[in-house]
């Protein structure tokens, strides 16, 4: 039985999804969890491997587990069918509140959170308040001590849009590659200036280079037409400064409706690791 | 020089606004950021003496500090005139990132942060959600394990409002009046269950009373008309209990906009403490 999750987490606690030995990972917690309640699962797999800090509210993972399993922990006492309410209810009893399973749905098992998504959202929260970001939400605000001319971010943030090599805002990784298709970065200024921003993948703190670019130009050491002309590139602009995690959530994960186009993702997209 | 503040505080790490020994409290913290700053002041003044845990986004304060420290500290190096973003800003250097000066205006001497407000406004935050508050928000909102029934909460909550002796709903304090005229107490489901409350003033523990007893109405304990019902008493409801510090905050006070009202508010107004 496949399972597709809806996960919610605070990054703060965490050194990214990723297990690592002797480091409390989201991947770590929530597999404790899912073996507490199935006794056996396999292939726990994520559509974005957060770094450390980084938080997500709309993240997906899809894990197998036995069909016994799942009908003995998704079963309220004495009821006929499981219920997915109940299992996200066993799992909030299990896991601890930095992390949460917010839905839980049997699925087709061409379903794999990595590779039938076809885009990942993420948005970053920054306030320039000369007081700083209001103190309920510090954990996913950053804080910026000088003024950001939010309508040149903007302007800057449409000269990244398209399929590009984001070389120069990627963390090299072996020889993967850093092609991608950037399908939105807005700024917009509201209680907070919130930078949403959409892909296909992102590569590895890809997100948080775009908005640190975006913040050189904001704040005037940069022009305009600077972030876009770093895409003639083949290599990390050391020039680029990677914003802090804390400002990072993934939002949300968008995958085609049509089971049958859930395995058909094409090998480019494949090869487009989500690591952000 | 009196100064109105602004302030928003995380309730998290505090045993409530007022001092107390060997305690961290918000007027602790920020009557050591204003000695630092201005060196002296004096009679800071609160509009809502929150309760241990609980939160605020627009609580209001007034402190009196030297005319020359104001200048000293308001004015940015080398500028003619002070400037209240620029004592913005070294608060900010100077709190903890758990409270926030988010505005500072000298104001006339008549204004009084408690005795010139003629109403405080508070919202709770709850979600019966089954997998419990997304983690970058369970510092602010209760979970709730069952569901609620809103309609009926909202329906209970009509038959609060208006003047009357909150007696059921208030912690009694020696002889003081618990007469207060509640005018909003809405119960709105989004994201979360949100309940807004307005009064003229609270007494201690009266928001977390309302909402502790709405949320018997919600889960079906009580009847509809029974919050209302406990109008008549004269004492303390031992049935009522309490909801938790967590999910409240004070969002705002209002006062009059013409300055010789600010002294002007009846007697009545200022026997009835607000102690939320």
């Amino acid at each position: 039985m496949r399972l597709r999750m809806g996960v919610a987490y605070d990054g703060t606690g965490f050194s990214g999804w990723a297990v690592q030995p002797d480091r409390r990972s989201v991947a770590g917690v929530l597999g404790e969890a899912l073996g507490r309640l199935f006794r056996e699962y396999d292939g726990l797999t994520v559509a974005g491997r957060t770094d450390a800090g980084v938080h997500a509210t709309g993240q997906v993972c899809h894990v197998d587990v036995p069909d016994d399993a799942w009908v003995r922990v998704a079963s309220a006492r004495g009821a006929a069918a499981p219920d997915p309410t109940v299992a996200v209810r066993r799992l909030a009893g299990v896991l601890p509140p930095d992390v949460r399973v917010h839905a839980v749905t049997p699925v087709d098992p061409r379903f794999d959170a990595r590779f039938s998504a076809f885009r990942r959202r993420y948005e970053y929260r920054i306030t320039d308040d000369p007081a700083g970001p209001t103190p309920l939400r510090r954990y996913d605000t950053l804080g910026w001590p000088r003024t950001l001319d939010t309508a040149a971010m903007a302007d800057a943030a449409r000269g990244l849009l398209g399929e590009h090599d984001f070389a120069a805002y990627c963390r090299r990784k072996d020889n993967a590659t850093t092609i991608r298709e950037l399908q939105r970065l807005d700024v917009v200024r509201g209680d907070v200036i919130t930078v949403s921003v959409a892909a296909d993948a992102f590569c590895q703190a890809m997100v948080r280079s775009l908005v640190g670019a975006l913040l050189a130009v904001g704040e005037g050491r940069r022009t305009v037409p600077w972030p876009g002309g770093l895409l003639t590139r083949t290599e990390r602009a050391s020039e680029v400064t990677v914003a802090p995690a804390h400002g990072l959530s993934l939002v949300g994960v968008d995958y085609p409706t049509d089971p049958a186009e859930w395995a058909a993702r094409d090998a480019a997209t494949r090869r487009r690791r989500d690591e952000t």
